[in-house]
């Protein structure tokens, strides 16, 4: 039985909810601040369904992300390796036309995309922003790389470090960043973090891309700042397609992973002081004062004394508040304490230094 | 990525585990316990994929019944609706065959069964147990359901007050009926309950089922007593598909639909009295004695004093211990207290009358 | 063991945190929103301790507030009912006194207060907003709330409907509240509401208070729309005990109780348009447009069409997003969808009209 | 409001539960299983309350402990660190006398002990299973516990690792010792666990013990496998305090802290061997079985290969299921894993070696 109208799916779905249900077409937003002007989109570009070897039809990649309050999403099913061809025949670009109209009316942007499928090494490329994913199957990688490049594709390099056996930057892929037809890298791809990725996208200038590679259908229980799925939170002029590709191009990412953020310096502090609140003392004893942190954000933020020992470690909870006490310079009115935020990467095994300031003035 | 083995899916899902994740190819079993000699097995017979209007590929719903503790699961999709016909091409035994080896590694119980979907009137029916779904794909439902009869199979109506401006036993039902080609009816489908069917089995000596009718994937979030998966509990002699299949003819089961059971009072009164275990008092003050009622199920038991007032409400949470106390009767040393269990339905708001006797003798 | 440093404790708690526990002095904010250019504070006057029937230490009472997300608590230990009276000497002041410093530190507003406990009729009544809490303590209860109201004590009538038996409007009501006496009615404590109360208040112009009585530790479990502390929302100008009486004194409340907000028309709808976020629908398709509704606050908002069927009810659920989607006027490009808010209670009964207009202009 | 009765508190109760709240007078067992006869009883002999350090009336040690499943609680209030005597005076024996009526109506035994509080070094120690505290109430530490053997007490040090920078065995200890008048120690505390305490009561034959040590109330929220109270479990012949204390004497504990089992090889061996259950394989093809292992417990089983790499880890999540598979000897039908479980700790850092035993026969 399926063939209620939407309107009447949506009655029954209140019924859901209203029966206590937690899941349903209903969207929880990923609190996340936008930052230097930008809108913080938060995407994920590499998925599955049932024309490659995914386990879901592609309209539930749309559902998901609308659920889980992603702004865009791409299904890139595989262009070579597609088990289930028996029953599901190749027909490249249907998990697009497919999951589009869903994805008009839920507000997702709908990246069309596809992977590459090659032995490690290479390994995988996903070509994102694609106008027709036909051409890109051919003999030779290198053409399929350029014919993606030919519609404007955004193209990254997959799970780097998937094979242990065969990892590694090889020649196929210092011939694709030569001829700028590599944008970026998954340093996180589902539950796995590729230091090495992130360190090639620091010194190369590539993209820092993270991705769930999604295959089941998404769990759809409660998110937590531990578990979560893997995304890259784009910093886009608008939430647009066309931002989008402008922003990934230009490198304008961080990548959410388990509970950390991996990207460049200076998003990294950005979304530091968008999300950290530091209140006005609210008490004060002496020289010593009392004052609020708040933590709006959906990630556990981690803070170290530098170079101190375990004890000083200070958690700031997701979209929680804390009090700290400090004393306060008596000619000053000031202080300021300084930390390490351990779970915001600048580089592999490398947190971002923060300051606290506090002021009585 | 997805050409892991299976062993290293293993360790990956360990991950997974480790890193705190609910999910994941992990079994949590349903607690309702074996009644009356019989093996009490969680069924679902009525499931959809991609092969007509559902949203998952066919070892989805292996998976799913796994992980939730379930025995046994049809696939039982669409003959006659198949949306994805244009991408998935007509193959009505390819859900059961492409399911059936995960199955077997997973010791779930698959039953090869199909949807006949007709307007309503008459609506949809189940043929499950079956050794060959194409026979089934006639013009005439009539004929559909005696080729289903042919191979043994188990015939219902499914939610038989769908269409609520069409609902009713019609002349078909009663050709079906009398012709013995209808075994059971949907008693509960999804999120609604229809007490009519539930008359009608107990009138007409009918099966009563409960099913998902599940076309989404099934979110893995933590069950409760409240939402769950609607199913059939159905009382067989073992662990077997021919076991299943002869429970189900002859009538042995008790649906579970949300908080509720609704069966036969025999099946019922079974189920309670293995659910709930009253303790000796373990303490007593005059005539008063303190004893322990402990509900050994997964569902919440709400019992009321008959003909009394909503304050008199008991409740005995699921997998739970409470502490109650009475008066005991001086010279028998006993006491019985009468309640209806609201929530075990014998006929259509109807409780089972059940007793908590305690003595400390 | 408990002689460690505030200092300590802080990284015990970090400790903790880092393990997962989901409890500790981490503040969660509760998200209801600001209206009317007054801040919305949210309270409850109404708790015990050890001093009288409870079963905490007065510090407690603050740590909970602290959690919960609370701006103010009192403390209201009843003056003449001191069952641990053998071994907690009576001192009314003690609770207050005690709290007092932890308060400060947590940024809680703490109000002194007491609870003065007769026969009901009349029942039980809170004072509150003291500068000592002995002049309260006697014989005569007329002469305990005149000693209240010399110290410009803000006094209210507690859980009016209390005992079935003996409910009511009585003489003694009438003369404190001619004498000018009387300014509020628990219109919800703990886990009852009382219509009549409600009644009496928007008949009366008293305040409509909302508390949580509490006498036990308060679970730290995750609140929810339907399980959180009964408690008031007071609209003042600022977060301050001044400005918090006045908003008390000038009846600017509403009552948060379950998934209710009751109170008066004008807080009602200011709150009901400060939480519902109407987007600009994001696609058409002829006259069809879809548009996102969210809801930014922690109350599940229940819409009925007046006067309409079951099926037409719509959940907004809290702190989400829905779709939605319906037919626009082709001449003014507008729609106008009027629902009942049927949880914002203007009266028994009674929800709030309000309205959804969308426009693509 | 509270001068409820009893019989009111149950129906209020009710209410609550019906409506959904998760608190509550209800007992959810913990799932750990008997093993060698004996009673697996859930002690936790160190907790606090108003009347030294603590923050709840007596009465919420026993309420607490009936619902989380314990079986026997201790309250070892300090006797000569009182920070609340001002308003509590001094009364070594009442939080015992307020305890009892309520923890013989809920089943709970409850040991009347007592914390003797001195600098570190020599620290803090438990008396328990005393019939008098005030002659505990001495100028020398060494009298008090010999008052407190006096009274048949058994009698712990108290978190051995407490202030690091003065731990250790001091004379005082071996003192003690030797006049056989210590008979336990801590080896986990709350959330910290003493591996040099675990390493002394291996080699000194001393009960091991594992407490909350709570202060706060405890919270209510869903326990879980690395979240939960610590606590010993004493391996009784009965459910009796009697019973309870003959054990402890002869040292069958075993101390569960966090997702650790912390104790003796042969109780941590009958432990696991109580808990996992393997079946006899379900499926097979050419000489790969699959087959059921399922963890009966309430623990979180990691397993390990003997000098294996990480990515051996095999976890048997608690109360769940998993499939297994290996091949299958052709000659004997056999297969035999070899695993050591890192978490059943036999000493400092050692699993428990443990094998999962197949069989096709």
């Amino acid at each position: 039985m399926r063939m209620k109208s939407k309107a009447v799916l949506y009655f029954v779905l209140l019924h859901l909810l209203f029966a206590g249900l937690a899941t349903g077409d209903v969207r929880r937003e990923i609190n996340i601040p936008d930052i230097l002007d930008y809108k913080t989109l938060k995407c994920d570009l590499h998925t599955h369904t049932v024309f490659s070897d995914g386990l879901v039809w592609p309209t539930v990649r749309v559902d998901e992300a609308w659920r889980e309050g992603l702004d865009a999403v791409s299904i890139s099913d595989h262009i070579e390796y597609q088990p289930h061809k028996k029953d599901v025949p190749t027909n490249h670009n249907r998990p697009y036309e497919i999951a589009l109209s869903p994805a008009k009316q839920k507000n997702i942007l709908l990246v069309r995309g596809a992977e590459l499928t090659r032995d490690t090494p290479p390994g995988h490329f996903n070509a994102t922003f694609l106008s027709d994913i036909t051409p890109l199957d051919t003999n030779e990688l290198f053409d399929a790389v350029k014919a993606a490049d030919k519609q404007g594709g955004f193209i990254f390099w997959n799970h780097p470090g998937w094979k242990p056996e065969a990892k590694g930057w090889y020649d196929f892929h210092t011939q694709l960043y030569s001829s700028k037809l590599l944008h970026g890298i998954e340093v996180a791809n589902g539950d796995t973090y590729y230091p090495e990725a992130h360190q090639w996208c620091l010194e190369k200038n590539l993209t820092m891309m993270g991705n769930s590679d999604v295959h089941q259908p998404v769990a759809n229980c409660e998110p937590s700042p531990e578990n979560h799925r893997t995304m890259t939170l784009v910093f886009a002029k608008e939430r647009s397609l066309d931002a989008l590709k402008a922003a990934l191009v230009e490198g304008r990412t961080v990548v959410w992973y388990k509970n950390q953020l991996i990207g460049r310096t200076e998003y990294l502090d950005a979304l530091f002081k968008a999300a950290v609140r530091i209140a006005k003392p609210h008490h004060k004893q002496n020289n010593t004062v009392w004052f609020e942190v708040k933590n709006c954000s959906d990630i556990d933020i981690e803070l170290e004394k530098p170079g101190g020992n375990p004890a000083d470690k200070l958690l700031l909870p997701a979209n929680s508040t804390i009090v700290m006490k400090t004393n306060i310079d008596s000619k000053t009115n000031r202080a300021k304490l300084s930390y390490t935020a351990s779970n915001f990467l600048i580089a592999p095994d490398k947190g971002l230094p923060v300051n606290i300031m506090v002021s009585i003035q």
